[in-house]
């Protein structure tokens, strides 16, 4: 019982001195060695749950994913930033849970293939398809489907993509384009996209189609894919960045330039780019090696490269939803918000790196708590698109991979563990199911186990984007 | 959509044929690869999530620990018996679920250990109190605390307690006996624990603690710390078998005798000892290697060790619900079962081993699921005591540490991979927050984050045990 927000009155407080006894010499310290001193309810939470059921429809939906931020990554960042006994402000504040399944298809033969990429894991969610691995919205036969934000605009809602890396990444892609493979960026990276390419007739690049779907809002970064020069088709010959402005999106390139923007809509779509690849780490800090777990521990640091020009996905979030929010139009929005780089750094062996962005990532879950407390008619879901690497070992001790000793709040050694890539190596993606949180109006449906492919399906129905099928509320015809 | 329980209507199997076009010959051989078809869901849940949020108290409370079960060794588990989009039939079956942390509490200082052992982890959810590594329902300052099952029994409520392990295991003993360190099982193994020596004035070792306790079923192995001699006290000179009978339990050691049992209570307690060490596991297969992932996968077979006269955890199980529950009787009952083995054989890293105690153990919770449907007035809870090593990774990689490829029911290569531990030597336990996941009245206390402390609270009160704080249905003073 820890955080501020917490009860306590003074008559329960002298009974836990009291009961404590010998025990309140540790009771100074940390508070926690006394029976019920480390438990996070109140008390019986029924009531308070069933509170948290809500039927749908919902005006907005908000979805934020912690790209690889599996339960262990979760904890990392907890452990560190805010002890053991803390609480994400952010994440850990979504009032249902659940588990979800994320296995992606074998493309030779249709059957699961166990360890899911973010391109597959994204088409799962944002399509309601299974896929390949490296599939962009795209399924093992090729064809093309809707997604989640395509839908919602068609239905006149308002739309919106943030990320901390290339807006081309794949969980970025997967909302606003349908490519063969996720490296099928920009114009002179389609040998792999024939159908895709303009010359064939195809809609061209991940890059070109982000235009051509034209959400309200597209945060992140990837500049040096729009400085590359369309190939053909009405806009051959002109960069990317000028086809922008020529189909009237209004474009940003710093932290200054997003804050003083107003508005969004469709007659001046948002576009900010704020790197030429993926943004900066907030935080940075040794990698894990051989023997680093055995070594001094760290604190994390500052990453001087995540400079006052680059927005904080926080800064991302909120703007979006200012100029996404219109309360007096008839119809609400779609957002998504990707945590990019606790994924990228856990693939690195970069413990600090990758929590810092998971720490940051919350920052940006709570700005759309604030939203959606307020508004009171918004799902929140909160989830990763696959597991990963890092584990929290016993401290200090040498494994086969590579670890790193870090110092947490809790002023404790915390050892990380890297195993699945040998030093220099990406280390991978994990096959675990994964953690999944709502609040809001239909948040019940992420509760106990679905798959990421019902994920499409709780947000489609939130937003009542298909009602034509006249199943009531859940309009897919089963 | 797989489940033979799911609705499918012919109307909407033919609209799925026709929507699936061309994918129609991956249809055929997985039902996967369309729009919808890997969905757990049949359509909006909140309705049925709202009526699974029932308040307490329960008549009876039935505790499932797998021990090690993280969502990864769940996930694994799943892939290999079910395959990726089937079901475990019991621990998926729980509606309401969360993520709960684990850490133990560091001696030097009282602060976080952020990785567990059992001891630590069981005493948490057994007595709602953290503590250190190693120690069985004692704090920081070796005080012992009431055990939900020792309240319990205090309040008139039935008990049982059931392991794979040894009965003399740490989670089957946080909930019967109070040591200084897991080790101090029987008479010879009591250096560590000089205030629990009889010689001393003390209680004795866990076995001894364990007759005193008499819960009125205890089964699982151990039988060779009962061949040792008491060697003070009122039993000194005799076996703990011999003293075991002498105190009027009523002691079976094989299965067949656990079969013919028809009543247990505090004239006559059950025991059953069924091993002299560990239950032996299920299942059996080759070892995680260096190399191991990429050698041809393999399936598991059936461990000759565990034969016929060893009861399966299903069966002690379904027993111990059998002689416990007593409609008649005022007083309902308190639970525990554990799977032991999941944990050992990951400590190993034996995948077939691990994920076959791991299906093995859900034929447990599915027992207990199936008495709770019947009963409607019973908390039902599973849940993990830490998370473990084994992940999921891309098929056929080899990494730092130890894999091992095998064959799932979906035909598929999964390789799980071991990397905390070099080969020979035991494979750790991670800090990972991990599922819980509940069923019954008052489960909706395991929804969203909790503590494993709060685990006991959420079972005391479930029981209604301490009412006399006069706070209502949570009884402790905040």
């Amino acid at each position: 019982m820890r955080t501020s927000a917490r009860r306590i009155t003074l008559a329960s407080a002298l009974v836990g001195t009291l009961v404590l006894g010998a025990a309140s010499s540790y009771a100074v310290t940390s508070g926690l060695t006394g029976t019920g001193d480390a438990t996070r309810h109140d008390g019986d939470q029924t009531r308070q749950v069933r509170s948290e059921i809500r039927q749908g429809p919902a005006r907005n939906v908000i979805l934020l994913i912690g790209d690889g931020m599996g339960d262990s990554e979760i904890t990392i960042a907890r452990n560190y930033q805010y002890g053991a006994a803390g609480e994400l402000p952010g994440i850990d504040a979504l009032p249902l849970t659940g588990q979800y399944t994320t296995y992606a298809l074998d493309p030779s033969n249709g059957l699961p293939d166990y360890v899911t990429d973010s391109a597959a894991s994204g088409t799962g969610w944002a399509t309601g398809t299974k896929t390949y691995n490296g599939a962009i919205s795209v399924d093992l036969d090729g064809n093309s489907h809707a997604t989640i934000l395509e839908l919602a605009k068609k239905a006149g809602l308002r739309t919106g993509n943030v990320s901390t890396a290339e807006i081309q990444d794949a969980t970025p892609a997967v909302l606003m384009s349908h490519v063969a493979t996720r490296g099928c960026k920009s114009p002179s990276g389609m040998d792999a996209c024939e159908a895709q390419k303009i010359e064939n007739g195809g809609p061209g690049s991940i890059t070109e189609q982000t235009l051509a779907t034209r959400p309200d809002v597209v945060l992140g970064g990837g500049a040096r894919y729009f400085a590359e020069t369309a190939t053909a088709g009405e806009y051959a010959g002109m960069t990317l960045m000028d086809q922008a402005t020529e189909r009237g999106f209004n474009v940003v390139t710093d932290a200054a330039a997003l804050e003083s923007v107003q508005a969004a809509d469709q007659d001046a779509p948002l576009l900010g780019v704020f790197a030429p690849s993926h943004l900066p780490t907030v935080w940075n800090g040794p990698l894990a090696t051989p023997t680093g777990g055995s070594e001094p521990a760290v604190t994390c640091e500052e990453n001087p490269a995540h400079t006052a020009d680059i927005p904080t996905v926080e800064a991302m979030t909120t703007k979006a939803i200012d100029v996404l929010d219109d309360r007096h139009a008839r119809k609400g929005f779609f957002l998504q918000v990707e945590g990019a780089s606790i994924d990228k750094q856990d693939h690195a062996a970069n413990p600090c790196a990758q929590l810092g962005e998971n720490v940051d990532f919350d920052h940006a879950v709570r700005a759309a708590m604030d939203f959606a407390e307020r508004d009171g008619n918004t799902l929140v879901v909160v989830s990763a698109d696959h597991g990963h690497t890092s584990q929290i070992v016993y401290p200090g001790i040498t494994t086969p991979g590579l670890t790193r000793t870090l110092t947490t709040a809790d002023g404790q050694p915390m050892t990380i563990a890297y195993g699945t890539a040998a030093q220099g190596h990406s280390q991978t993606h994990t096959g675990t199911q994964v953690r999944i949180a709502g609040y809001g109006p239909g948040a019940a449906n992420v509760v106990g186990l679905t798959d990421q492919t019902d994920l499409f399906f709780t947000m489609k129905n939130a937003l009542g984007l298909d009602k034509k099928h006249g199943h009531g509320w859940w309009p897919w015809g089963r």
